[in-house]
């Protein structure tokens, strides 16, 4: 139950426009009472795997909660319009393309799914049914309905019931492990330059001290990496791999861009194999 | 009436430097149990008519509330400093400046307008009078005074009435609608690259299928469009004309930036010409 | 004392990836009642001057709070993780690496430091107490913490006392000041291009009606400046030192960025001197 009237709040929309803020603006008239976090709003525009990331990362961090998640380029189309309730207590709503199924299952896997119709959403948040634009339902649609179902609306008021399997997916993220190598592809290049891959770092067994580290098919350098626990345990201009905050695998330098380094960005697939001997910084070739 | 104690908040101090903090720290430290709604900080610096179409889209979506605008390049000079009471209850802060008078007009139109005074503003807001600095009245003034207007202290009490025909107007962007064809200014590149044109979807009558896109007086290729009603009725590479959802004519790209493949950015002049015939994506010479 | 359950957030995070979400959504489960003021997080990444800047100018403008400050390069090292108690009543949080000591004297000085013990935050705030990532204490410890001193618990209920002779101090940036000329560091640059520099704008005495402004050591032209009140005081062109609003000298043009004209960063080296005669736009030589 989310007790607490809370809302978190992701989109691709950018900070400029007022796109979030209309949003924020319509949660605030339907329900005043509401909380709300914005998760981000810098995702790439229209990458709904990156959003599905922050999302599944960050929602079970908070409180049971209403998750909004808005990325959404068939906007307007017969795309359905989603309420996903979860076993922990609370509710994503967005649009059904893949967006929030992975946030559900991070948040205790879904107990039922709900197709919103427009006119009892905007019925229901007192707000004209006639004026749902063809591009904006953030405004005109999620945010309603979220802010309905923050104050404990059920999703049965604004929509009827779903099943699970008709839900839109999104591909998984590429990756093959082996006890010689790894390959992966890059889920996550955060501010820092830490390169985040698609493995779950208890996946990677054994852990060798040492790894080469290159990108299958392309004329790069390889480069040598160490296991560390952290950014500090680098030496300049030494390669790490290690363990990031959400579990994964991940390459890093200290005090500088290992995305940059490799050359890589989301999506860019990246092995690692097995090294022996001691560390050395800087390419192999 | 603000009975929910709500501030909103547009400027274009950016998001570094804790510009934006400082003023919502001192509204804090004014009314304590205010709530704030970031509307944008991002907008271009010094761009006023930016500024004002988001306060006047957002604003009206919001419960009444207080506005607090600032985009304020003749900030301690002799510009002045006003609070507009609109009809709907709301009531807009910042600068006399052009910044707040198109959402005064979508909010209901001004009720009256009022010279904020420094001294007493700072007063009630017990804070130190004479500690007004010439280049942020955002901080000293301006978020002061729509805290207190937040916790209903009336506009009189801040300052004296203005007549409205004294406030500073911006020019309207630049518009001709005509049957044949419309030529209208820029007012909005959004992130996803939609064009934004001055002019009202209503006002484009007849609404033909397909349209010739081009920029006056530029020696730049031609594009036809086709009407649309969302991105996702658009073939990769058309373009497309149709109704964004603030009402205005915009042109879209499906998954791409419009804007570039136009060239325009804010303030460039487009020309919408009825054309005959089917959809030619690309450019027409 | 923070009766209002305040907590203010200053990071190195970035927009993107939900890493101040996940701090934020930490705060909201351990302390649902805390509000939260977002300072700034595009601070340079590892850049604590800069952070510590702009937190020492916006938490007193705070009522008393929390002030949970992570730029955090060392990170799951042997740094230590602090609370600084202050005398206004402000507790700042955050890694020892000099970040928050200016903010602490900002907020009438230091009153008592404490070691925080990253299992008894963890127990406190009923979380797992093993699972502390190696590289995000923000969300393991730094959050968590600041949400429970928000509540008002004691900082003795979440570690030792420390001597604050012991606490990481950053170099104070670089000025030297006489009645001829000034040479000083570059402390900000902010986002309309006005470039502040390290001097209290009371140290600078006589204060001549113009200035000659050059980078010692650089082969880049000298400009003459005006001393001004604020931008609007500047003709198209002409550069002019003001006192900014946090009592700086600074250097301005009207509508454009003086950094970008000066050629000049944080950190860069400027000299003012004295100069005589009338404004003389545009580079000396």
């Amino acid at each position: 139950m989310n007790s607490l009237n809370l809302v978190t709040f992701l989109s691709d929309f950018g900070g400029s426009g007022g796109y979030v803020a209309a949003c924020e603006a319509t949660i605030a008239r339907v329900n005043p009472a509401a909380r709300l976090i914005h998760i981000a709003h810098d995702v790439a525009v229209g990458d709904m795997a990156a959003g599905a990331l922050v999302l599944a990362r960050v929602a079970p961090l908070c409180p049971p909660a209403v998750h909004l998640a808005v990325i959404d380029p068939g906007v307007g189309t017969d795309r359905r319009s989603i309420a996903l309730v979860t076993f922990r207590g609370d509710i994503l709503v967005g649009p059904d393309n893949g967006l929030l199924l992975d946030a559900s299952e991070a948040l205790g896997g879904l107990r039922s799914a709900w197709m919103l119709d427009h006119s009892r959403v905007r019925e229901q948040a007192e707000l004209e049914t006639d004026s749902v634009s063809a591009t904006f339902h953030g405004r005109d649609v999620f945010a309603p309905a979220a802010a309905l179902l923050a104050r404990a609306l059920p999703p049965s008021a604004l929509g009827a019931p779903l099943h699970s399997s008709t839900l839109v997916r999104l591909d998984r993220p590429r990756a093959t492990v082996s006890s010689f190598e790894a390959v992966a592809e890059v889920i996550e290049v955060d501010r820092f330059g830490n390169v985040g891959l698609a493995i779950p770092f208890a996946d990677l067994s054994p852990q060798p001290e040492h790894f080469t580290v290159d990108l299958p098919g392309e004329e790069l350098p390889e480069w040598r990496a160490r296991l560390v626990r952290t950014y500090g345990d680098l030496r300049p201009g030494e390669l790490g791999v290690f363990c990031d905050s959400w579990g994964q695998v991940a390459l890093a330098l200290n005090g500088a861009s290992a995305a940059e380094l490799l050359s890589v960005q989301r999506g860019t697939m990246v092995r690692l194999t097995s090294a022996v001997g001691g560390p050395t910084p800087g390419p192999l070739r």
